[in-house]
């Protein structure tokens, strides 16, 4: 039956940021433009492009700042980059990129391990940087790592992801990614921690980012579209997962969420087959295969027709 | 949080029969015996093993009456076969297996293609098949093949599939497997079309059927214990896909399944590992990887160490 007005729902395409650094294959700055270029023409309008981390620690993202200058022009679509810190900032700001992502955790052992830094005093760094920020005329997104499971706390306290969350808007940040880093969560948790959230906080401020190392992610972008959720983050392929596992699951893949989205009758303005094409092109630079299940239907239905 | 009497859901494994019957690679008896053996061993007490079909249409069963003949003692586990005619049923009642299942489609243009009869003659001739095995004292389940989506006729409507729910449970099966048998039904029609059966059939008498063809797999099982169902049909692995999509989806993978039941607190009496052990040795012997998430997750962290 179709559907007219379908509700709108919010895809955060992090395939060349959250996708890319966790692989072990550096691409060249061509293929990632090429890569955003499908991405666009895919009718994705939110794009997570790079990272101003030190090239030192990522060099999968050690071109971010070539990247960005020349990206192509691309009316109604926002990128992003996101920014460690005030030196990341300066350069983020030099680009002209409008929009940063800044990133805590919900976890002091993860934040630790992954900064440098306490949750505490990531939100003081991440204070000045969302305030220079602004000041520039740039808008601020926030990730929240570890929101429901952390790989060496276990299961994370929802009374300190609403804290959090509640904290980063207060430094001026205007959407929260409240994410599942590992992929471990499942949807009564995500049911629990953000159904916790929403009693403070409107929902047009969240946003919910998946892996799915575990399976759980599509269960888990249900449970959040039955509490209101409409932003979602996700990668094209499904690409990110560790390097050391062939076709593993790293983020959510755009092109199932935009499926299983579409499929319930909400819109996305996303064509599945453009995503899929986007991913090839990144499954040959990266040489491997890919675990989205639309790009594998895809992908071999094309090259192999049933007999 | 530990949970205490944690309620139960039940799987139905059925990658011995639904899994390697879609395989390109006909496997040896001896493998499938070690399979069936690792599949109880992982804790799974409803094994659907084989199918009595012509050998000549389906050679990868075309050993079903050796491999029940020696299938291992294993007390409290219920091996299944599916039946497709009087024949077949003869056949799987000389190897004492003491349950069948029996399949029709909700849509008649797949039924034909399947089967070679519409859904009504099909009707008709399980009715037989059901009540001579009735008769023979054994038991009985159906299928109910595209019960959301026909790759033919498109959207299935609802009232067909309970109508049709009802005609098997008359005909004296007792559980039937609501199947996404291309694996692209929603969360949407999952609530839809169950939750109308629901409305006139008692849910112990229902099991649902997904494969994880367009990413949909995990979403639709949520969507159905939120409707109250306990009964789920997975193949370790995730195997099944078409054999000519390396590492394509085929149904829903038993380890995944768990994951996402145990997660959200509910028991099933199954060990991942071990599902995971059972399908790397299928894996070895089609030669191929396998879509699973769990099984990624714990064969490449296994084989290559996190540097």
């Amino acid at each position: 039956m179709p559907v007219t007005n379908p509700e709108r729902v919010r895809i955060v395409e992090v395939g060349p940021r959250d996708g890319l650094q966790n692989e072990s294959t550096i691409l060249p700055t061509e293929v990632k433009l090429g890569f955003v270029g499908r991405l666009i023409e895919a009718g994705l309008t939110d794009i997570e492009v790079a990272s101003f981390v030190s090239p030192r620690h990522v060099p999968q993202m050690g071109d971010a700042a070539e990247l960005v200058g020349r990206l192509p022009p691309a009316p109604g679509v926002t990128f992003m980059a996101l920014v460690p810190n005030l030196r990341g900032l300066e350069r983020a700001i030099e680009t002209g990129i409008k929009r940063i992502a800044i990133f805590t955790a919900a976890s002091d052992t993860f934040c630790t391990r992954n900064i440098g830094m306490s949750v505490e005093r990531s939100l003081d760094v991440y204070g000045e940087v969302a305030r220079t920020a602004l000041a520039a005329g740039l808008s601020v997104r926030a990730y929240i790592s570890t929101s429901f499971v952390c790989p060496f706390e276990g299961d994370v306290r929802k009374e300190r992801v609403r804290e959090i969350t509640e904290r980063l808007l207060e430094l001026g940040a205007d959407e929260i990614a409240i994410s599942d880093t590992i992929g471990a969560a499942g949807p009564r948790e995500v049911t629990e921690t953000v159904g916790y959230c929403l009693e403070r906080v409107a929902v047009e401020r969240i946003a919910l980012h998946f892996h799915d190392t575990y399976g759980t992610a599509p269960a888990n972008v249900l449970a959040g579209l039955q509490l209101g959720v409409r932003r979602f983050d996700a990668s094209a392929g499904g690409i990110g997962g560790c390097p050391f596992a062939p076709g593993g699951a790293g983020n959510l893949a755009t092109e199932d969420l935009v499926y299983l989205l579409e499929r319930m009758g909400l819109a996305t303005g996303v064509s599945i087959e453009k995503v899929v094409a986007a991913a090839q092109l990144i499954a040959k630079a990266l040489g491997r295969d890919l675990p989205s299940r639309n790009y594998r239907r895809l992908t071999y239905n094309t090259l192999q027709p049933e007999p």
